[in-house]
This record gives structure tokens, C-alpha cells and sequence, in this order.
């Protein structure tokens, strides 16, 4: 067994450590999140730190880098309030990727990639025509990470698009339908099959499957 | 296409709703976070919330519930500020899932599993045996999402520990290799499989593999 303490962390070169710090904590989900920093300028940036935040109301959040250097998506959120995310799939993550390369703030990576923009029901932000699964949000708040000046932003939920056929009965999305991709630390891709869903689990109870019954 | 607008949102029943807004956002990481009550009542319980938080120094985040129930493993980290994240594989995502059933605050779900503690290097907290990835952490800070009551906890990574041969020598981890589990909303279990690594994104130049070379 491997084992790293916190000062042999700090020794690794800044490439490995970021790499094994990232990965060590698991799949991740991951999204391209679209902005504009005005009417005609559309921004779109990829995020593995998507996180549920609540059901009711409908919330989710992101972590954003500290502001040292300039960050679009943050930047138009902070302005223009509004934003989408859209899931990754198969068919896209290659293109997904290539939304980080840095490109400057009024170029949109829609245009250097095979990403499409699509605007729905007078949305202000575009989705991203190619993903399955496209949310459409509201800037909530915003809460810095005091210990390294990350920003963990807050969206309210208030558009859903999924295509058809991938939602289950009791609202549950078998993502695996829809070729969604994880992430491995910053450039590491996966696709899941799902393998099980297990019912409610209750204290001395064996745990059941609900998998073999859908 | 679905579509669901937050005034849909709001109608739904609210078992339909969390299953929606929790699978909507795509596969998340799966940990089970093990902290003390006092040092012979030990707690473990599973988390889809673990994000990167930063890699120098290294620390993570993860979401906690509000407290308006009983939260044995916020109260545990609050009072004794060290915890541990073990990443969730194949071979214990039952047991694994087992440890949201409500048991008392002094029961410890590692007997009511087959999960082993693992004491190591006179951490204070112990591992899951089991687990192929094992961080241990100090608690940090917590930030109240003051819109629903969530708290988002940070922690500084003082131990990792990894099983051999499934770290790359860049430092980043197949967990393919270790037969890592994703979640997918409440109840979803999935296996992913490593498709891809992609090189650092640059503006103007097609994307390369390093998936092939390594």
C-alpha cells in the first residue's frame, strides 16, 4: 500500500501531486457549463465539481478556481445572473476538453469546437444542443473559501431538459442510457454502466435490490 | 425532449423530485466518511458529495445535510475534527449503501456490516479496510449554505493511502484498476471503465490522447 503524508505531498512536483490529489477522491460528474459575457458573446467551460445542493427548491453548486487569474464563467454569471449546464456524453467529451484551452474572454468556445448552441423557451443563456441532460440556472450566492479562495457558487434549478427515454418511472435517470461520461482527476475520462439500485435501507434489514425489479 | 420548468419542479412528489435533481447533475464520487464519537464508538457513513477543494495544500469538501435531524458524523468531526474518506468498490457498495440505515449514534456501522476498521500510523479515526483508497483528513472550516441549511465542511488531507499498481507514474489513479463505484442520485450504483486521457487543451490545436502512449 501507497502511502502519502502531507509532508510528502507537499515535495511531489505540483504536476503528480495535482494529478493524484484530484483522482484520489473518485468519479466525478461532469458538465459544460455556458455563460455570456453580453447578448452576442457565449462562453462555455467544463466543470467536474458539479454537486447537488437541494431538491426543494431545486439548487445545485460548483466550485470555481480562485479569482487570481481571469475566469470567464464566473465573470458572466457574476454579471448577466444566468447560466446552464450541460452534461457530458460520449459522442462530446473530446470536444468538452478542448473548452479549456484558453482562448480569450470574448471568443466563444462554442465556435472552436463542434459544440452547438441552442436556445430554449427565451432562456437568455444557450444549452448545449448535443447534451442529453441541459439544466438552466439562476445565480443564487456565493460563498469563498476562505483556506484558498475558491468559490463555491450556488445555482437555483429553473429549467430541466432530458431526452426521452432515459427517466425512469420514480424520477431516477439511468445516465448510462444517455452515454454520460465521468472524470478522472483534470483529463481522465469514464464510462459507467449502471450495475444496481438498492431499496431504502433500514437497521438490521438485508439490503435489497430494486435493480432486478425496474 | 422532458421538460421541466421550477413551477413543474415544485409539484412533483417529492420522492420523484429528489430522484430527479439528484441524477440530473451525472455521476458522482462515492466515499464513506468514518469519524468518532469517542474512542470506542466509531461511525461510518456514506457520502456522493466529496469534491476537490484544492491540491496545495491539499484539502477537499464535502456536503453536509442540514441540521434539522440528528447528523452523527457532522457532530463526531465537530467534537473530534479528524475523519476519514474511503473510496466506495464493487465489492462493498451494498454494505457500503447499509450504512444510511438510522442506527442509533452509539452504534457503530461497522458491525452492523461487513466493513473492518483499520487503524493506521495512530490516526485516531479508522479506515475501511476494504477500501483500495483511504484519505485521512483534519477538519478545516464549515460554510453554511444559508439557503437551505447544507454545510459544506473542508478538510485538510493528511494521509493518503492507495492500493498498489493502479497509480500512473504522473500521479494520476485508473480507478478502474481498483473497481471504484460511482453513484448515480440516492440509490444508483455504476461501474465506469477508463476510456480516455486527453492532453493539456491548447487554443487552435486538435486535442490529443495520452491514453495510447501510456
Amino acid at each position: 500500500m501507497l502511502h502519502y503524508q502531507d509532508e510528502d505531498l507537499s515535495k511531489l512536483t505540483s504536476r503528480y501531486r495535482a494529478n493524484l490529489i484530484n483522482s484520489c477522491t473518485g468519479y466525478k460528474s461532469l458538465n459544460l457549463i455556458a455563460s455570456i459575457a453580453g447578448p452576442q458573446f457565449t462562453n462555455l467551460a467544463l466543470f467536474n465539481s458539479v454537486v447537488h445542493i437541494g431538491s426543494n427548491p431545486a439548487m445545485l453548486g460548483f466550485i470555481s478556481r480562485p479569482l487570481t487569474v481571469r475566469r470567464d464563467t464566473y465573470n458572466n454569471i457574476k454579471k448577466n445572473r444566468f447560466f446552464t449546464v450541460n452534461q457530458v456524453n460520449e459522442t462530446i467529451y473530446k470536444d468538452a476538453h478542448h473548452t479549456s484551452a484558453k482562448y480569450d474572454a470574448l471568443t466563444s468556445e462554442f465556435e472552436k469546437t463542434g459544440l452547438t448552441e441552442e436556445f430554449l423557451d427565451n432562456f437568455k443563456v444557450p444549452y448545449v444542443a448535443e447534451s442529453s441532460i441541459k439544466i438552466g440556472c439562476e445565480f443564487v450566492n456565493e460563498y469563498t473559501i476562505e483556506e484558498n479562495g475558491c468559490l463555491l457558487i450556488i445555482g437555483a434549478i429553473k429549467h430541466i431538459y432530458i431526452n426521452e427515454g432515459i427517466v425512469s418511472k420514480d424520477g431516477w435517470i439511468q445516465l448510462d442510457r444517455a452515454n454520460t461520461i465521468s472524470s478522472v482527476g483534470l483529463d481522465g475520462y469514464a464510462l459507467p454502466k449502471v450495475i444496481d439500485r438498492l431499496a431504502y435501507a433500514k437497521p438490521h434489514e438485508k439490503t435489497n435490490s430494486l435493480w432486478h425489479e425496474s
